[in-house]
């Protein structure tokens, strides 16, 4: 049983961690901090926790913090950097849910996030949490950057064909969509019910922030030789709370690769991986089937025998796309096993 | 281990109780039957749960279902009716989700449901199965009657003030609202999409079949003396999926009783039971908070001092109103830990 | 044509003028305040309205806004006092959105807003804008203060019984839903999508302001010697923007009035009103049937036979819940058709 | 004042058409068919008709229907065709919204709606009503084929592109998005709330019925000398009832021409339309900013000035996509002001 904190544990991406926690085997949650709800219960935040947990809010304290085996930042972007030497020269293990170290390149992360990075001397310390990539160097790993939630998908769907080089990687389309609670727990008018709610809309059409992570992630997993990435990325926001969908299109180097042999090599690619899920040939995947799950599900078309190949892919952005890959990575990192506390299946209808 | 059938594995309270079955540590679904989707695998038609069953739906055949140690019905009312002789025969447990074995009464429940009953001869042996009233007669019964969603709802929040004759048991007023999936798994037009999001209606002003059911479960706790039960009862249509929201009013006939008083009478009724949660004074259940959860939460008021008390309870008409419950009773019935299965937190949010 | 001014147009209810007033033959909507956007144009703000109006928002100030025939107050309340004994003194006719004039009584007001009334002077010169009770007094006033949301569907369901005293005054409940938007444009945690969709809860359940507004309403139409009113109000959150429901039940004094002959006395009393609709016996209304229209429809059953009557009235909360109302008050007031700028059918589906 | 024909109207379409004529002053509805409810008033089926419309559904009848001016079809595909030359030639002018006639390749029509066309000698009879490109003919047409509401979205966004050749037409992406109303009236469980609420997936990935309708429609528009137009077309279904939202990606051939260009021919292209909205450089279109109304709006995007143009266009799918476009071309066919009934503000929120 390893001890873990939490940081910024009144948002979304906090409670889920609580939820989903409550059923590992090997994980107790001994702190978990918020300076506007200092002294509040956690139950009384959160009624849905009644029972499970008898946690109050702290204030975040790093001698406090240190005496964890690992700690959580559920934090918004800027807030980890400034508490994370302590925490790291002090040998806490860190898994970062936020921004602040997914980014190797420091003006590329500063120019995108609009203010300076805090701490430069980590970015290079800090591993990336997408263990269908780097499950190695997590297990290593004393800082774990775990990435956005449509960049989660998005790479999920796409890195079988980067790896291969089958498609242009220079003219990449990937056009998301995600329910409101990416937008966090802020008071803000645009995320009313009254405002959000049957509708729905683009954003962020000049550039969103996860673009340069979905590019430096699908750069990454390239061979040699291969062409510059470019992606057009546009997300949209769906009136609904939970669920991330990204529909992804590329055009095929070798236009004689047919449907089914596409369809075949994301199933050999993601046999082993135990949160992706590629769906028969001809299934669509809907967000409904891993809404509160940790999983991905993925499918494949190339439509009318183009030259275009169309991934879908699917994950809960609060889970696979936030708390739940959170709790993968500490798994790798302790050597748990990788699925637990993270058995829960999808909440349908 | 146990082994289990499900009849009528299609609908709605099929699938919730496979995912919720699916991690109970001591029960193995070894058959599920649909005549519809015979030869077809439970996760072609859900793929939530695709990675956790293996099973594909069959005709439900009586000699297959015998080898079970208990059998689920999650079928419409009439049909477990016909296949309960030879079911119960044979030695069968059986938890019946439908309304054939819920009202004592014959001629009652002809009324209601405008059919002869086909079994009367095992109307008596049923057991109701609400835990909170019922939990010693379940653990011995052969052949249980869950309670239906509404029912649940109610009579947990009125069983209290009743038990006690507190309030005046000939004008009870439930004014109670269902999301969508009550309606179940069925192409009707009344239930799409378009025609029922975004709006909000009463229905079935005249009457509706799950009356009769809470004013027996309601006289079934009286006080010898008390006076009749007469409950006026109006269900409402919710434009989302999940969750069942009763607001009961009764009138207090000691009105010297604080809000206060009453609102520990609650707390100490319910100390014990594990799917029973009363609210701190003051504070509003939110079905969200429920949301997928075996849990019923519990708040009570008493506006401006005047007679009336008013009990909010919400479940989640799925779970605690009928997969849920249903495995509550299977674990009384076997000795297992009753929350067996039934630990998930809410989805929140 | 004249010309209408509106303060605090950035509100829900400022746009629902807007979008009314635009297809009003006879009114010109001249100025239109915001301290907060003064200077940005109104289409920006609600595209809805681009080619419609080439209005800016600008800060209120009295000169301006007495040069209008007609001034709306879309504030929230304490604002239009401040106001209103400069405009009234220049003659402007005011019609007020708000609740700083519902409440006759300035202590109960007092009470219940948990602030000093501004001008108490005005409080008698204040018609109470409910059309279908007060049509003679509004074509004379000066200042009308529109009644609630809540309040106008609940008065329009009850005020048939009460007005011929055919229900105990002293036990009535209401049970009322409103949609999302009735709490106003206001960057609150407790409004936002990701908290309030997909979830359905009561609120002040110890007591809401609309409810002396809502007993002060029905007590204005008894007939002498009638009992004092009692109202147990409790409303609730549904996860949608726009609609009211409110289920209203009360105790039948004469018990052997039939449920068609109550229907008959509701066709009777509104027979000749224009946004009141009587629907046949047995039909419930749904929100949707209202959503964008200034229409009230209700509903009478008697469940059962027994001695309660269930009234169903739903408006649309901005429509006939506020924006529509005020225009109908101000057609009444000018003398024009009452109908004009409100002949909008409900949006189905 | 003109007399109208409705065949099929108990649909979505049906009854918009209804919403929609009732404020329509040159035109009057005097007959609307419907073999299922035969009989029924249409204000018993819809209850928002109350009070606006007196009819009754009939069952269709050539001689009825030839009474009339212009008749509408709100009918699934097949069901025009069947009627068609009869109607034709007893010289009614018909507007057909089914997909009959929009498609003049037969054989491209019989293999996407997979059965033979009954009636081809009429595809060239029949005008593709987008008025923004065939004004003039629909002013003289007999039979006009409205678009399908995803063909109407997309065309206006990739119209002024496509006309002056400054995208490939060789590479074109529409990630499109439809509210559930789309899929119609009808009890089939895919359009349950419970089922496709608080969901979203795309469909039809293989390839949708409309895909032929744009690479027609695109394909009119082009300069002599263009190349071939092909399209990725990838439909999806949003949780809400009405709104389509299309998501298009282009490659420009001058890489030269800056967003604010591109946003000017834009401007240019549609500045005397009197229902395409583009909106201001950087702002996106919401669905719910044209809900209810015959409005399309439309934004440009240049993301990080790579070679790639986005357009997003918005409609409302039952009105700019369906019954108001065909009032549209009801307008222009019998020379009324085309904005005749179609005035109508979004509802926002």
């Amino acid at each position: 049983m390893i001890q873990v904190g939490i940081v910024g544990g009144t948002g979304y991406t906090g409670v889920e961690l609580l939820r989903l926690l409550a059923s590992h085997p090997q994980v107790e949650v001994s702190v978990i901090t918020s300076r506007a709800e200092a002294g509040v219960a956690v139950a009384d935040l959160y009624p849905s926790l009644r029972g499970h947990f008898d946690l109050a809010f702290s204030v975040p304290d790093v001698d406090v913090l240190s005496q964890c085996d690992a700690v959580f930042f559920a934090t918004p972007h800027g807030v980890a950097q400034a508490m994370m030497p302590q925490l790291i020269s002090r040998g806490v293990r860190v898994i970062d849910l936020s921004a602040d170290f997914r980014i190797r390149d420091k003006a590329l992360w500063e120019q995108w996030y609009n203010q300076e990075h805090a701490c430069p001397e980590l970015i290079d310390k800090a591993v990336y949490g997408l263990p269908e990539v780097n499950r190695e160097a997590i297990a290593q790993a004393q800082l774990v950057a775990c990435p956005g939630c449509y960049p989660t998908a998005t790479q999920l769907g796409l890195i079988p064909l980067l790896e291969k080089n089958l498609v242009d990687p220079s003219d990449l389309v990937v056009n998301a969509a995600s329910g409101a609670s990416g937008a966090g727990r802020q008071g803000k008018i645009d995320n009313l019910l009254a405002e959000v709610s049957d509708s729905f809309k683009a954003y962020a059409g000049g550039g969103h922030r996860h673009l340069p992570e979905i590019e430096q992630g699908l750069t990454d997993v390239q061979p040699a030789g291969a062409a510059e990435v470019s992606v057009t990325f546009v997300p949209h926001l769906l009136p609904m709370i939970r669920g991330i969908h990204a529909t992804s299109y590329a055009n095929l180097i070798d236009t004689s690769l047919s449907e089914a042999e596409l369809h075949a090599l994301f199933v050999e690619r993601y046999v082993d991986e135990p949160f992706v899920d590629v769906l028969p040939l001809g299934v669509h995947p809907q967000t409904r089937t891993v809404k509160s799950s940790n999983v991905c599900r993925i499918s494949i078309f190339r439509p009318q025998g183009k030259g275009k190949v169309v991934v879908l892919s699917v994950i809960d952005n609060l889970t696979k796309g936030a708390s739940g890959q959170a709790i993968q990575n500490l798994n790798i990192m302790f050597g748990f096993d990788e699925k637990a506390g993270l058995n829960q299946i999808a909440l349908l209808p």
